[in-house]
């Protein structure tokens, strides 16, 4: 049987020279390699109590809401400013150059509420710790944050190592 | 039993005043939403012979692949311009004010694939024919499309009206 990483194409020099892009969407174009990714990062939810998956916008809805639709388990979309139509809480985080702001709906999580988050790629980790922190900015408890691709070189693992953090397919060297 | 359009907050003046937003974040926020969602739409997909879900980016990714997973099928991303790393076909379509363009990759679809378009929200079409025209340029077959929301006043099921339509929920007179 193929392994989830060998569905993963690897583009050189995109979106820009000199980066490689771990392409997941050749992984959902195929039935197999698609089970194959979801329940893979399934297990690593299993005996977890949760209340909600968070989803990271746009490809960590792919496998978040797949996984909460699985689980019985509400999703809430983790999006970039003004996507979001009810009142928001936001957060900023630092982009390469710049930053970016996410946001999630200021009554998808009540103070309690135990949430796994969830992305196609941990890099950085700038991303998931805003998303973390919004979390925790409602009261919630981010019990669980759950990746596809790792890419171990950009530190994401540091920044996030106040919580419990895995991901199914490792590129070393980045 | 709640119903499915019960689960959907309706949300005045956003994005611009006098527009009417259909809310799915509430669905899915609930775990009874999203699954009395996803088996509803799931219904229209009984018995139909396919090979992929096409989902638009990035509310129609939520309900697209989750609808994918669990028909065993592959997921094919429609993305707005730009987000895709390998090579794409692109199709313009028409906005209130301008125009947008999404694309798919060229290697998603071979020539007869069966391909299910699904969405969030059925308004003009025009996402949506777009979307068809992009699986037809790969020499596809567009063998559905479903939606969770249909907005009839809008007019798309009559810019559609060569595809096969179903959504699950409709709001009269917008």
């Amino acid at each position: 049987m193929k392994k989830v990483e060998e569905y993963i194409k690897s583009i050189p020099d995109f979106p820009k020279e000199g980066i490689i892009f771990r392409d997941v969407t050749s992984v959902l174009e195929s039935p197999e390699g698609y089970e194959l990714a979801i329940s893979t990062m399934n297990n690593e939810l299993k005996g977890l109590d949760y209340d909600f998956i968070a989803g990271i916008e746009s490809r960590g809805f792919i496998f978040g809401a797949t996984l909460a639709y699985m689980n019985k388990k509400g999703f809430i979309p983790v999006r970039k400013k003004g996507k979001l139509p009810r009142e928001t809480v936001e957060m900023e985080y630092d982009l390469e150059y710049g930053q970016a702001v996410i946001e999630i709906h200021k009554d998808a999580i009540r103070p309690g509420d135990k949430v796994v988050i969830v992305d196609d790629l941990l890099a950085t980790g700038g991303t998931a710790e805003a998303a973390a922190k919004l979390v925790e900015l409602l009261g919630g408890k981010v019990v669980k944050m759950a990746f596809l691709i790792e890419l171990p070189a950009l530190g994401g693992r540091k920044l996030l190592e106040k919580y419990d953090v895995a991901s199914i397919v490792t590129f070393d060297g980045e």
